[in-house]
This record gives C-alpha cells, structure tokens and sequence, in this order.
C-alpha cells in the first residue's frame, strides 16, 4: 500500500522547534518499526505571512487537502500582531478547521501521576485527572453571520457576532462526544448557557436528542460558568465534556491549566469521514506559540509529541506505536528529565532537545 | 433626612435563609447605629412566579424603581427547571439588570486569610488574593438582536444569538473599571477574543481609547482563553479584570472558585449615576440558589451579609459600617466558625443561623 502522506505545519513560535523533535520519532519509527511516512512541509501563520502573504496560503489548503493527517506545531507571534483582522496568523488553523471540515476538536486533559504536584490544584485533586474536552470548531461564533464593526444610521458605531448552530452541525458533534464516552466511562457532561441562550437551548435539544441512541451513556447538562467553577474545584468528576467552540476553547484552556502541564497536552481536530472512510485530520499541542521563549530551546517537545501519538491513533490505526509513545514519555519524566515548564525541586532541568533525544531513547 | 429605601428580594432557594441573617445585622444598626432603613420586600424568581405567575413581576419593578438600593438573594431552582424559556426563574434579574440600567456588574474574588486552605489551588498561590471583575451586564449576547431557534427554509432548524457592543456601551463599562483600577493597584486587565470576534476587536479599540483618559492606569489585552488559565493557575497576577457579560459571567464564577470560598463572595451591579449623583444599585451573592442544600439551615450567610456591606459603601456611603461588618465576619472566621461549604478539620461546623449570630455578636 501507499506510505500514509503527513503534511507538516510548523508555524511560528516554539512551533518548529518542538516539531523537529517529532522528526526524531519519525526517523525511529522508519528505522525500527519499518514505517515509512510520505512527507510535505508546508507553511502556515506568521511564516507564511512573511513568505506568501497570507497566514494560510492556497498552496498550503492544497498540501492539507492530499495529506492524511496533519500535524501542526502553533501559530502567531507579536511581529504580526498589528496586521488587519484579516491577515492575522490565527486565520492560518481557522481556515484549515474549516475547510476541511474539521468539527471535532478533541481535548484531552490528563495529568500524569509524576507530573500531578506541577499543578496549581492540591495534588490530590488533580492526581489521574483524565478527561476529554470535545469542542466544536467549525462553527458557532468563530464564524456566524453576520459580522463586523458597523456605524448605525444615528452614528453609533458597534461590533457584532453571531452565534450560530445548526441541527446538523450539533449533531455530528455530539455522536462523537457520545461515542467517545460510550468508549469511556460512559459519562458525558454537555456545557451550554441554555438558561440566557437561545443557541444554548437549542443546542441543549438536540444533544438530549442524540443522547437518546446511547443509552449507555449517562447525560447530564451543566451551564458554562459552573463547569468552569467545577473545573477549578473539582475537576475528577467529569470524563467527556461536549461544549461549542466558543466555550470549548475557554474550558478546554482551563482544564489544561489545572493540569498543571500545558506543555504536556496534545489535541486531534477530526473532520467526518467520507464514503471511504477517509476523514481528514489535524494534530496539534494545546500551547500556543509561546513567543516568549521561542528561539530558547527550552520548550518542551512532549505536547508535540504526543500529537503525533494521537495522530497515529486516530489517522492511521496504529494504536501500538501511539501507546509505546506515550510510555516513553511516561518514562522519561518518571526517571526525572524536566523541561523548565513542568520542573520541580529535586528533578533534572533539560532543553527541547534533550527532551526528544530522551523519548526516543526511550522508544 | 428621609430614612434610605431598601427593597429585599429573597429569592429562591437558600436565598430567604441568608437574607434573613441580613436582616439581623440590620436591626444591629437600627438599635446600635441608630441608622434606619425603609425596608420593603418583594418577590422574584420562582417565587414570584408561583405568587404572581412571572419572574419579575411589574410590581417588583416599581418597587425597584423607587428603592435607593436592592439586596438580592437568588433565584432558580429544579421546581421551574422545565418551564418555557420567556417564564424561567432567571428572567426575574435579567430583567432587573436590563430595565434599572445595571451595567457594570463588581465581583470581588477575595481570599480571606483564614480560608486559604479551603481552595483547591494550593494555599499559597491564593492567600492574600483579591482581584476584582468589572463585568458588563446590560449588553453583550444576553440581550443582542436577532436571537431565537428558527426553521430555514430548506428544512433546516438553528438556533442563534447576537454579542453586540456600541461603543457607549462598552465606553462607560471601561471608565469605571478604570476609576475602580486607579483606586486600587492601578491596573487593568482587559479580556476579549479579539483575535476571532469582531465585537472583540472593537471592544479592544474603545478600551484602549477609554484608558487614554487614565495615564496612570496600567491597561493590558488578554484573551478570554489565556485569562481563564492564567486564574486558574496564577490569580494573584490580577488586580481589576473587565469582560464584557459572558466572559464576565464565566471568568469571574471561575475566579469564585479559585478563592474556595464561594459562599464568602459578594456582589454589586451598579447603574449610571443621574444628574442627582443617585444610581440604581443591587447586591447579590455570587452563589446561586443552592438548591441541594436549601431549606437544611446549612447554607452560608457571609456572602449575603458582606453583599449588604457593599451596599452600604456603594450605594450608601456608609464606607464605616460596611468596614465593620467586614471586620466582623473575618473575627468570626478568625475565631473558627465554618459553615459547611468552608469546613476545615479542626474548625468549629455551624449552620446559618449561628454564623449569622456570630457575626452580629462580633459586631
Ligand atoms: C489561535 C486561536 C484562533 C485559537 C482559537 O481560539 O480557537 C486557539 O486559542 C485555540 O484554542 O486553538
Ligand atoms: C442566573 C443567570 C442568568 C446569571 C447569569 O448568567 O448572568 C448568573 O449566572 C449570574 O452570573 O448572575
């Protein structure tokens, strides 16, 4: 059969460097698992902007669209921070979320137990902490219409949004939260405002509709600002969370700061599968660009890397070789190696590519 | 001068119980302050709508037109959890914030000494925290235009809401956070998604115009997803957050959470002073109804007493007597008193009415 084709998008930040550390466990992977990948590099965000003028140029909707996954580093940067709604470097994964229908954007929050005292939560709280935040990302707010900065008649001048959410558009979101935690605990908790929004009643509807063909899990309902209260208290008590995008990008955030390990946490933004089964697919760590301590070489790989798990355990079947990536990781922060974003007293403080160097030692 | 008018509205759920420990304070200063207030009392919520058929009935607006300051207790509850969207309980301060012009909505996060240990963050990243959120309460997706869940027609079924911001609306909001920021650290943080909604972007433009007005304001831009992290893992990095109403409403019951103490948080929704200086003001608790609990004598009334401490210095320029009733609910806490929601091992548990008492004999 065809080698499986991966697009790489670095980005800007940190992006690149945390992606070259992926290489490493490519080059492994094609030397001792015999897995060869067909690769294209391609440009996105700030780079692209600097090179093509566009933070998501066609060339790179191109890549994406032949490619069988995607694995993204992060975007934006204060150099193009004074650029025009229109060109700014975020619009580089919001137009590949979009185009290529990637709705699901799937969240993990885990805490591994060597990290759990990195978190600002009591330990206890947080210790095998493991859920999954599905956000929807092709809809909702980030791109309802209409919407702008308008003067009215009478000179007033105002910015507007739309909040928007389709029928279908909830739920194929909400079969694969449902499926998710039918694989899981069997517990979903769906995070609306349906006490002030109509888009949250509406959405409430029809996730208590789609409920009704899983039977095995359990739904329950939970307005936005006491999930994010639950979140910081309590956080053990959920498994799959399902929320918009709007909500899923700030709940999801949240659960990845009480995990104390931002650096640590991958995500998957999965599109439906065509009549081949084929769905396209994009991995990318929950951190951003970090433009703070790019260029340093002291970003940790580990979220990265664990994209590129998720990748092989969602794109391309090979839950073995996800699973011994993730051990590794598992076992180089249990023999103590540190990045400076998860470092505690008494462990070894090691750069980017220590870090990767160690994984794939490990490997 | 006329004795000041107080209007009560307790509410659902626990709200009758800690109203009603307010009220001993208020007798405490009718007998040892000599100050009197006209106290009328009406209804909301639930309450009202098994009263008087809705949740905020014209006769609770005009007491509330006429009244120099509200004290609110909650409202909602499971008993109207399946009424239509135009009758729920919530709709009871929806329509008092909307209709009185309340919109700038101050949430104290404060962690009081003695509770640090009650937080799920570890004590010393909240001890001595106190930061405030400005929200926005009159504007925003709450009440934005055209909203509903419509048939298209092609078949399809949606539903939809607007954010919507003017530039007076978000102009005046900013100015008091601010004044408020001036009087206290001297810095702003403002939240938004500027990166991905419009009314972002323009909510960004009027803040930093307003703050050319405060050079001695510290202001800085945050996005809502890096803020709701950055509370849940360094909150005493803030001093005033401003957010427009959902931001406002998640970020600030996140940083309730944060300080552990949900049942010690006050609030005040204040309006725009008319050419009389006098504002339409309502104080409530942050916590909800807490309908689990309501009705046991096990609620904590410290958030509705120090929500009339506010409304003594807000509304009343009683700055002595709301410092007092501060000073005596933080004796109390000092002395041991927990009520449930603060249990500590070692503290003394008591129900409402003692903690109410206890207060009252600090005094
Ligand atoms: C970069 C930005 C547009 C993006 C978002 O808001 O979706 C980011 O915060 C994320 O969560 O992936
Ligand atoms: C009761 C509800 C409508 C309300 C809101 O969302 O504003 C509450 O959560 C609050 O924060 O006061």
């Amino acid at each position: 059969p065809a080698n499986k084709k991966l697009l790489v998008l670095p980005g800007d930040g940190i992006g690149p460097e945390v992606v070259r550390e992926v290489r490493r466990v490519i080059d492994w992977m094609d030397r001792r698992r015999s897995v060869t990948f067909d690769i294209e590099e391609g440009l996105v965000g700030g780079a692209a902007i600097d090179a093509l003028g566009h933070p998501c140029p066609d060339r790179t909707m191109q890549q994406a669209e032949r490619a069988d996954a995607i694995l993204f580093g992060s975007v934006g940067g204060p150099k193009w921070d004074s650029l025009p709604f229109e060109g700014r470097p975020e619009l580089g994964i919001l137009r590949l979320r979009k185009e290529l229908g990637l709705f699901a954007n799937l969240r993990p929050a885990i805490v591994w137990s060597p990290l759990a005292q990195a978190s600002s939560l009591k330990a206890e709280l947080v210790d095998g902490l493991d859920l999954m935040i599905v956000r929807e990302s092709t809809g909702g707010i980030y791109f309802g219409e209409p919407r702008g900065i308008e003067t009215l008649p009478d000179g007033t001048r105002r910015g507007f949004d739309t909040e928007s959410y389709t029928e279908e558009e909830i739920t194929r979101v909400a079969r694969l939260a449902f499926e998710l935690a039918s694989k899981r605990s069997g517990r979903l908790t769906s995070v609306e405002k349906a006490n002030v929004m109509q888009s949250g009643r509406f959405w409430r509807e029809i996730v208590t509709r789609v409920g009704a063909e899983f039977p095995g899990v359990e739904l329950s309902h939970m307005y936005a600002d006491n999930c994010a209260m639950q979140l910081a208290s309590r956080p053990k008590q959920f498994d799959v969370i399902l929320a918009s995008n709007l909500f899923g990008d700030l709940l999801s955030d949240l659960a990845a700061a009480v995990t104390g390990s931002l650096g640590m946490l991958p995500s998957a933004t999965l599109g439906a599968p065509d009549s081949s089964g084929r769905r396209h697919a994009l991995y990318e760590p929950i951190h951003g660009s970090a433009p703070d301590i790019a260029g340093k070489g002291i970003a940790n790989p580990c979220a990265q890397i664990l994209s590129f798990a998720m990748l092989l355990r969602w794109s391309f079947d090979m839950e073995e070789d996800a699973v011994l990536i993730e051990g590794a990781v598992e076992k180089v922060l249990t023999g103590g190696l540190r990045t400076a974003d998860i470092m505690v007293p008494g462990a070894a403080r090691v750069g980017t590519s220590i870090m990767g160097e160690a994984v794939v030692r490990e490997l």
